[in-house]
């Protein structure tokens, strides 16, 4: 199915479009932010992902004559069309012109930072929130879980195997492109292999096994076939039994020239088992064969595995990375910053609401990051109308009470980058190779008390003090005028 | 993107396939089923759903010359490739040719029963394990939740809102597919209703009335562009002077000869505000004017606000929906069965496992459903190739000590009917209207215990007990000879 269509959309942002057309407003510039409100898996960090994917479904961003035919048919509650024609022969001509500017994908990012923000025509940037929302929030989501999972193997490789447990066939695809870029080194789901040029990785199932009279005869059979590829699966029927059919099958490899790449666990007690079949394979002279390990793991288990001095040298994880398991979105919103007034000014937005932590951020945001002796000391989001004071105070999100001053002598950095401009792109876009360098190198910067698992130090993020003195007086006036 | 293709897999299906074409064993007939071991969410019943899409997906099994070009770039571990060109070549003539028995779409269904039975050339029915299980593990998922919500809902229309937070666009797509199917009567996914023709719902956001000077003036422009679909959001600044917005604007909609459809709560006491809204509304003369209610609903809240008699009478169901919430996947499996010998007699299979659970079931399987006075009165799992005793008793699934006779004068009906047959399609799909229907029937036939959100019922569905005696055989002889 193709989904790089404008369809790829809520109801709502059709009918609010037709409103904007209608009410001469369509034009207008305005300005959007997502970012999202709360860390995911109550963690200290978050790692932006999805941008790659934007940027590909902005390019089939025109709506065809299948598109408007449909609408075309839509009622209203009356039984009449939801749509003018005039309307639909608006958006046949219409051709994207925002400006994008975005965090690259791969960078540590924390709780009401805009990772993308769309500036244009009102309609414009208001039509693609969906799908932007729909892309950044499960990239974002699954990087930041293969993150966790791969600093809790402490750089033995992780190997992504989800694709059957995966919501979808590109919900599959999207979160092995995110794992990787996480730190993942290899996924088992092929399409994702051929479409981002992932490193793909199989050998077998029980299902190979058990269609063999005998676990040795499957495995002999499986060295027949693919000598270059040999990791057992050895619990199909008695787990150590099954290494040592691997030992004798690795012994014949050995023999014709090839060597026994190792052996996989994926039922049981992983700790006890592996180290029994570390001990079984390296008595019988295969030291360096691999144990990978698989079953329903994620960040804690293999934590706990770790702790248990489980000799575990692979770790394949599946469901739990490519759901993110117990959290399975990331709650990401797109609001309205500001709008171009008649006179070409900018007139900050901002949306109350019965929940404090649901009042948006007003105006045109920018991130400054603060660096210090190699270490993220940091981050101020700040209007860029207004530019960013110095020195530079925020306002802890949780806490307005709290101001804190980023560092002196601390050296900054804007992470908002121009990605289309006019709806151009402007920029070469990473590979995901860099992007996944990029990654790894961010982690290194992040005090790791942050990076913990669990009750993480929180990293010093917030709104640039005199933004947040503007978005109170906001507030208040907003309070005494209802609109 | 493109994901019907053979290669939407893991690899190790692929090298599996290469070593089943090495040893001769390729065209060997086999039997696999795909099952879940556990009910979704702790409730007491789920919803089969992903046929169709799997029907489709198998449409586009043939493996292009870009999918050979690809594969025949992997290497092994060596080097060398991972392919031999011989097993390409044999892969480019490959046309489907099994058999698929399957429960029908919307029908309910419990632990260890197979939703699809693949029968055919062992290569090819190992071949789709992976996309069968996306496709179906991720759907029943959400046809089992959507049911759920929509049960706690009472009756009342259920709106899925949940494209922005779902796992990926089909992920989107698959996921309104699937709570139509349990029930939402609508969604806010236009590309969900152009491609599955599902109803279409949606009306404004909070950025259409920041957008405007006030709140009242962003109703009345809302009014004059779309005077038939008025479902004001109230909640952008003070929820209660909304409503009162809404009733004045509504006023002028009744004299232009159109009514307020609604009013929409998207934060804040849900249960307090519908209240005093309802209020509002009535007083003003707008008894019939919907209040829709969003904000992370999932069934358990939805059941909470219908406790405290909350005046809500249209739920919109977003990111808990879609994604399954606290559950983010089925944990559905594939498993052989049985594979024809050189004599033609089928060979039944098990795998064993630490883990009791993990022990799969034999044979060529089959479910019989047992209903008296309208009431489904339990599930037996039996091997087509035995028959199914009668009386029938089950194996309780947890507890291998107890059984249970199917009780008499039941009238019963076999669960998996044919879909495919030597690869061809041979039946009619029902519409999504249709399952839909299927689904709300089926559930008329549960007593009312079961279908409790928390801590039901246990439904009687276990093996037939002659198939596990043969099975507790196998299990025994295994044990006595490690294989």
């Amino acid at each position: 199915m193709n989904t790089n269509t404008p369809l790829l959309t809520d109801l709502y942002q059709l009918t609010m479009a037709a409103g904007y057309w209608k009410s001469g407003k369509a034009e207008q510039e305005a300005v959007f932010h997502l970012f999202f409100r709360k860390l995911p898996f109550s963690g200290g960090y978050a790692i932006a992902a999805g941008l790659g994917d934007v940027v590909k479904w902005l390019e089939g961003f025109q709506f065809g004559k299948a598109e408007l035919d449909y609408l075309a048919t839509l009622p209203g509650r009356d039984g009449k069309p939801l749509f003018e024609r005039g309307f639909l022969d608006y958006l046949a001509t219409m051709e994207w012109r925002c400006d994008i500017d975005a965090i690259p994908e791969g960078t540590v990012v924390f709780p009401h930072e805009p990772l993308l923000r769309i500036k244009g025509p009102l309609i414009q940037a208001q039509l693609v929130e969906t799908a932007l929302l729909n892309i950044v929030n499960f990239q974002t989501l699954i990087a930041t879980k293969a993150a966790r999972v791969c600093l809790a193997a402490q750089g033995e490789p992780v190997l992504e195997y989800g694709l059957r447990r995966a919501q979808g066939p590109d919900g599959a695809i999207m979160a092995s492109r995110a794992a990787f870029i996480g730190g993942c080194v290899a996924t088992s789901n092929v399409l994702a292999g051929m479409t981002h040029g992932i490193p793909v990785r199989g050998t077998h199932a029980h299902s190979w096994v058990m269609s063999f009279d005998s676990e040795l005869e499957s495995f002999e059979a499986y060295a027949q076939a693919m000598p270059n590829n040999c990791i057992f699966l050895v619990d199909t029927y008695d787990t150590l039994e099954g290494v040592k059919h691997a030992v004798t099958v690795g012994k014949k490899l050995r023999e014709s020239g090839h060597e026994l790449a190792g052996i996989r666990l994926d039922s049981g007690d992983l700790a006890w088992l592996s180290i029994e079949a570390r001990r079984i394979l390296d008595e019988a002279g295969f030291p360096k064969a691999a144990i990978v390990a698989s079953n329903d793991l994620d960040e804690h288990l293999i934590e706990s595995l770790k702790h248990q001095n489980a000799a575990i040298s692979v770790w394949g994880v599946g469901t739990k990375l490519v759901t993110g398991g117990e959290q399975a979105a990331l709650g990401g919103v797109y609001k309205l910053g500001a709008i171009r007034d008649e006179n070409g000014a900018w007139d900050p937005k901002i949306k109350l609401s019965e929940q404090a932590a649901k009042v948006s951020n007003p105006g045109i945001q920018q991130v400054r990051r603060f660096t210090l002796d190699g270490e993220f000391r940091g981050d101020a989001i700040f209007d860029e109308d207004h530019g960013c004071p110095e020195p530079t105070h925020i306002i802890h999100p949780g806490d307005v009470q709290r101001t804190k001053q980023m560092p002196e002598g601390a050296t900054h950095e804007d992470l908002l980058k121009p990605v289309h401009r006019a709806g151009k792109l402007i920029t070469s876009l990473p590979s995901l190779q860099d992007i996944q360098s990029r990654c790894r190198e961010q982690l290194t910067h992040l005090h790791a008390t942050i990076k913990r698992l669990q009750h993480p130090h929180e990293y010093p993020a917030g709104v640039e003090q005199t933004l947040h003195e503007r978005k109170l007086a906001m507030i208040k006036a907003a309070k005494e005028t209802t609109p």
